[in-house]
């Protein structure tokens, strides 16, 4: 059985405007699908999740679907812009609710998470991707996620600068190193989890 | 004339859910009325406030209403909770928004912002207010705002408790220290700034 | 063969002063070594770590040895207390010499930290762990250790209080349930990336 | 009578290393002297401050002479080069060394600081800027300081990139603007702050 991932795209802008976050996110997601692994990926932005903590903020929340793919993944993939050297609202929206997870532990302690491997996607026009990255690492792992090692893909221009990664001609010789390296990373360590889950307490 | 503040609470849930935040974000606004302040405070919540970078993200957008009244005042106070040792995702929303300053330059360069002071409140269970401030303090001082000396108001109980501000049967000496001195610092300053604002380059 | 774990304290302080930093870095380090781990641990501020991102500094500089045990093992437990609400500057000076991992690749592009597992314990008395672990995964992925699931094993006092963890009269449960689960995880994961390591590109 | 300000370098390399963070603390330091203000500017790594939170870690501590000529100034600039995306260890220890004010309040509990301004300075050659401002605004308002409106002084390359700041051929004209944006506000805050000091509770 083939492996799954599913990419978050935590843009603030819905769909057609053009997104520096997708086009860096799939070149994630097409190194993945290289390696077999079937891909699907989410623009938050193109739904109503609401604000909470729960797994279910009722009527009209695209949650728990959206929830239901990633439980059904073994590899998530998150990508955010970044606002003022910070993640994204819609990031962070998908992370409080990505904490309902505490409700939600097995008999023997351990939570649906253990075993999923969560890999960062970050672009932005001039600063911020080591701090994005950090506060999603953090926020992954406490739900359960396992980081592979390596920085994450990402993508910056100079400071106070206003080009976007969407505009480049081609993909940097470096960040295409990250991304590679990413994939590979998050492949094989989902892949090992996946045959030797985390044993219960 | 007396001097505004405005106070966003950015809970993440509704009114009429009881809302820790609130509660010491209103002891805030409260000291600041003692010395004459003008306040209110909105619970943003209860608006449709667009994810973006504009003043306004058209129909239906909470936010320019909002902004006009952080506009309007001298003092802001953001109170935030806090989710997984972050800030939420609606004072994330809310930063987002401020972002728009950068579009709103006079013509000697200034900010409308310029002038104005910001203070943080921070509520969480467990574990977090110092994070939360450094993220708060810096898009606030970004956008425009200055930052008075001190710590921000704050309160977390013991790790990976359970307890919340709103059930303590009393305000903790400690708590309404910072309280005290957030609002005294803010009135002060708020007014030197009314009075000598920041000059032209 | 058996697994190998290094403990680093980045406390301020030299020994012999008590550390609350030391006490929960030994209960993860015993709950490895009831796995059967070789465990050892530094105190940091017991040596002269000279400032650099460079793997040696010349004469006098501790780190060249430090570096080596950290090379030989499998598991990294890095262990700091929270001051201002931020990791101390003892850890910061630890991370910014493994930076020179940069400079040791391998032919294969891999790095000498790949498949090593890393974790991290935090002690504070009031506020900090979650910002902590975030500052230290985002180091410790990017020269390339890989981070379990799971919350670092942590304990902070309540909001401006001065109860230190090494006089608790006991381990609080929640803190020893992380302190475990930490273990378990690090001995799990080095394991399996030790005897399935990273691909190379 | 002037203002006084100092400048703290927190490069990890000590002199006569060429510093791109002196560089650019030196173009803030020489607006503040155009504004008639007293200026001097310490390089951190040239001396032995030792790790701790008193005011003096006892003998062969540099950082009582340090902390007595911040304490003369009005004006704090802090300039530190980023590590991992990250504020140095040597910002760190500094930031430590100040958290010993909280030892010195005075009888009406105001501390020693309050009053004083306190503007950031940050160099990195690809990304960091940000955050590193967001963990030293909150450091620096905790422990008393005020912090102006506007973004911190900075200059950071583009992502991945190996350029430094003290190689350009000329200051960016975006980056000139941050400069003189500090130090006018610093220039002006100081001022009102030193004319009309924080009350009393």
């Amino acid at each position: 059985m083939s492996l799954k991932a599913v990419g978050l795209n935590c843009t603030l802008k819905a769909s057609p405007s053009p997104s520096s976050t997708q086009k860096l996110l799939d070149e994630v997601l097409d190194a993945l699908k290289g390696r077999g692994v079937e891909t699907t990926s989410i623009r938050l932005a193109d739904h109503d999740i609401k604000p909470g903590v729960t797994a279910d903020e009722g009527e009209g929340d695209a949650w728990p679907d959206i929830r239901r793919q990633i439980y059904d993944a073994h590899i998530l993939i998150v990508g955010t812009p970044i606002w003022m050297g910070q993640p994204s609202s819609v990031v962070k929206r998908a992370m409080e609710r990505l904490d309902a997870v505490f409700d939600e532990a097995q008999d023997d302690g351990r939570y649906p998470t253990y075993g999923k491997v969560a890999g960062v996607v970050v672009v932005g026009n001039e600063d911020g991707a080591h701090h994005v990255s950090a506060e999603l690492y953090q926020a992954l792992a406490d739900v359960g996620f396992t980081i592979p090692a390596g920085s994450s893909a990402y993508w910056v221009g100079e400071a106070m600068g206003s080009k976007n990664y969407i505009d480049l001609p081609k993909t940097p010789e470096k960040v295409n190193e990250t991304v590679q390296t990413l994939a590979r990373h998050c492949f094989h360590l989902a892949g090992l989890l996946d045959r030797h889950p985390y044993p219960a307490p």
